[in-house]
C-alpha cells in the first residue's frame, strides 16, 4: 500500500515489560521444575464480584428475553440511572456533580487514552515513573513531553515548583500506579493553583481511590477551584474488581472552557461519534456496586488486599527498607536493597525467593533501582513471600 | 482555561436529525393527541436475543462469583475463544480469516472512529449519503473529505470510476446505511482492483452483512486481493441483536502493510494503548450468537423484520415508486413521490399518515430527496403503515 500512515507510533516503544518478566520466569522454571514460585507482580484483581452485583448483571440480561424489556442502543453517555449513582457516590465523599459532566466508560484506559482527540498541540507534563498510557497516548499523537520527576526525595510526588507560567496539560495519578503515592490535600491543592493561575488543564486519574485510607482527597474536586482545571477520570476496576465487567467514567465539569469552547461539549461530540455506550448488563452491575450495599460488599474485598498489603509494609518497616504506597494503595514501591538496579532485584527476589515482582524501571526511567510488589496474591502466599523475605533481606 | 483545543472540532457539524425529528413529532401529538403515530425511523433492534445468547452471558457472570473461575482483565484483542468463533463464522461463508487478524470490540463504531489513530494525513473518500460517523472522525482529525456521490443513476453505489490514480483512504458500507444498497461480486471487485491498483486502503463496513439474501459478498475478502488492500469492521449489532450488549468485530489483515510498517502491528499497539477489551459475558454472549445454533436462533429474528421489508417493498414496487434496499438490508430507500424534499415528505407522512421516518438529507446532501423506512417496527404497526400509504400514494 501506498497510503500515508501516523508517523507518530515510529516513536512509541514496543512495551517487553511484561513479556520479558514471564520469560525469564518459564527460563528459571525449567532449570527448577520443583520451584514453588510466589506472584507478588499481579496487577489485577483477583477476588470474586459480591453476589449482588452479578444478581444485577444476570437479572438485566434477562431483560434482553422479552420485547417490553428488551434494550437497544444505550445512551452514548451513559443510563441515567448510572449516572446518577456516581453523582450520588461522589456526594458521599461531600462533593457535588453535575448529572450532565458524567461519562459513563468501559474502564479508566479508553477514555484516557481517547481525551487526546479533543485537545491541541500542547506541552504535555506525566509524572516518571507512572502508568504508560498517558505517554504513549500523547507519543502517538506527536505532542511535546516532559517528565515530572518522581523520587525518594519528593516522595514519588512530584509538585509544581520550578514550572515555567504557561498553560499546559498535566496528568497526575494518585494513588499512583506504581507508586502507590498519594496527594494530600496541600499537595493537590499546589496543584490546583498552578492549574488555575496558569490556564493548565490536569487529567486526574483516581482509578485507585477506594484504596484511600487516610484523609487524602479521593477526587480533585475535593480541592477549590478542581473543576476549573481538572478533568477526573475513574474506574469501577479497583473499586468493585471490575476489571474483567469493564465500567468507569469520566467526569468533564461544565466549568472547562477556553474561550466561548466547552470541553465538555467537545466530549460529548467525540464520543457521540466515536462510541456506542457501555453494555446494558454493565451498567446495572455498575449501579450495583455503587450502592450503599454494593460499596459495603465490596470494601470486603478490599480490606481482604489490605490484611496482605499490611503484612509486606510491616516487614519493610521492621527491616528499614524504604518504600511508598501500601496505605491507600495495593501496591508498594520499594527501594532494592544494595543498590540493586530494578531487574538486578527481580532476577534475585526470583532465584532466592522464588518471588515474582516488577522491576520500577518498567514504569519509566525515574523507576531505576525501584521495584513494585502488589497485594492481589492470596493471603496464604503473601504470607509464605513475607517469610522468605524475612530470612532473605 | 489558556489550553490548546483541537480546532479541527469547529469544522464538525452539531447533528440534530433526530431532535428536530423528535421536535416535529412532539408538535404534531400536541396539536393531535389522537393521532396514531407508526415509527418507521427506528435504527435499531427491536426483537428480544434468543435464550442460549442470554444464558451464555449469565453463565459467564457467575463465574465472577468464585475466585476458582473469576477473570480479570480480557486480552486487549479479545478472548481466543471468540476470535476462533468469528473466524468460524467467516470460514462458514468460505472465507478464511488469520486468528491474529481478528480484534473483538465493543461495536463496530469505536472502531471505526479510533482507525483513524493509526492514518496519517490521507484523501479521504466517503460515500454520501452515509452513516455520518466516517465523515465527522476524520473531520475531527482534519483531513481533506472527498465525496463518493451515491445517485439514482448509480443505484447509490458509487464506482470508482473517474477516479485519479493517487493512493487514499476509502470508506465503503455495503449494505448501505441508509440506502440498503449492496454491491454485487463485480462492483465491489472494481474497488479492489482500484485499491490494488493505486495501493490505497479501504476500510469496509459490513455492519449490515447478516441481512443479505441473494449472493452479493457479505465479506470484502471474497473478492481477491481483499486482504491486500482492506480493513474490514463489522458488528453483532444487527446479526444478534446485540445494539445493547455492545460487541463487534474487525479485521486488520496481516498483508496490510507499508513498506515495512504492518497496520495490524500499528493497530495492536493502539489497541493495546487505548483498550481494554471487552467485557468478559459481553465475548461469551458473542461466542454463542456466533455458533450454529446461535446463527439460527439470530436467523429467526432477521426473518421476522424482513417480513416488514417485504410488505414495504411490495407496496412500493406496486405504487411505482423508485428504491433501493430492502432486499439485503433493513432499511427502505425511497425517492420522495413528486419531488418532494426529504422534509416536506416527512412533514407529509407525519400529517397525512401519521408516520414517522427519517429524512434523506440528514446523511448527506446527496439524499436530498429521499427518504428512510426500517422494518424494524412490529409486524402490526408495519402492516397499519402500509395500509395507509396504500391509500396515501
Amino acid at each position: 500500500m501506498k497510503i500515508k500512515l501516523n508517523n507518530n507510533f515510529l516513536n512509541v516503544k514496543e512495551s517487553y515489560l511484561f513479556s520479558d518478566i514471564n520469560k525469564r520466569v518459564n527460563e528459571y522454571k525449567k532449570s527448577h521444575p520443583e520451584a514453588d514460585i510466589v506472584r507478588l507482580g499481579i496487577g489485577d484483581v483477583t477476588l470474586p464480584l459480591p453476589e449482588m452485583i452479578v444478581d444485577a448483571m444476570k437479572k438485566a440480561a434477562d431483560e434482553f428475553l422479552s420485547k417490553d424489556t428488551f434494550r437497544g442502543y444505550p445512551p452514548e453517555y451513559g443510563y441515567d440511572f448510572l449516572k446518577e449513582a456516581v453523582v450520588k457516590y461522589y456526594k458521599r465523599n461531600g462533593y457535588d456533580l453535575d448529572l450532565d459532566s458524567v461519562f459513563i466508560s468501559d474502564g479508566a484506559k479508553s477514555d484516557l487514552g481517547n481525551l487526546v482527540d479533543i485537545l491541541g498541540d500542547n506541552d504535555i507534563y506525566i509524572p516518571n515513573p507512572v502508568y504508560p498510557v498517558y505517554l504513549d497516548s500523547n507519543l502517538m499523537s506527536g505532542r511535546r513531553i516532559h517528565y515530572l520527576i518522581g523520587n525518594e526525595a519528593n516522595n514519588f510526588l512530584p509538585l509544581p515548583e520550578g514550572l515555567d507560567d504557561e498553560a499546559k496539560v498535566i496528568y497526575l495519578c494518585s494513588p499512583n500506579n506504581p507508586t502507590g503515592a498519594t496527594y494530600n490535600k496541600n499537595e493537590l491543592k499546589m496543584w490546583v493553583d498552578y492549574a488555575y493561575k496558569t490556564g493548565s488543564l490536569i487529567i486526574y486519574d483516581s482509578a485507585y481511590e477506594a484504596f484511600i485510607k487516610d484523609n487524602s482527597p479521593r477526587s480533585i474536586y475535593e480541592i477549590e477551584h478542581g473543576k476549573d482545571v481538572a478533568i477526573e477520570v475513574s474506574s469501577l476496576s479497583k473499586m468493585a474488581g471490575f476489571t474483567g465487567v469493564r465500567c468507569g467514567y469520566t467526569i468533564v465539569p461544565m466549568e472547562l472552557t477556553v474561550g466561548d469552547r466547552s470541553l465538555n461539549k467537545m466530549w460529548k461530540r467525540r464520543q457521540a461519534t466515536k462510541f456506542n455506550g457501555v453494555s446494558y448488563p454493565v451498567q446495572r452491575a455498575a449501579e450495583a456496586a455503587l450502592s450503599e450495599e454494593g460499596i459495603k460488599a465490596c470494601k470486603k474485598n478490599l480490606d481482604m488486599y489490605y490484611e496482605n498489603t499490611k503484612l509486606l509494609t510491616d516487614l519493610f518497616t521492621r527491616k528499614g527498607i524504604w518504600f511508598s504506597g501500601g496505605i491507600n494503595s495495593p501496591y508498594i514501591w520499594l527501594k532494592c536493597p544494595n543498590n540493586m538496579k530494578s531487574f538486578e532485584f527481580f532476577q534475585f527476589l526470583l532465584e532466592k525467593a522464588n518471588i515474582v515482582g516488577t522491576p520500577g524501571v518498567g514504569f519509566g526511567e525515574y523507576g531505576e533501582g525501584y521495584f513494585r510488589l502488589t497485594s492481589f496474591a492470596t493471603l496464604e502466599n503473601t504470607k509464605k513471600a513475607v517469610e522468605r523475605l524475612e530470612k532473605l533481606l
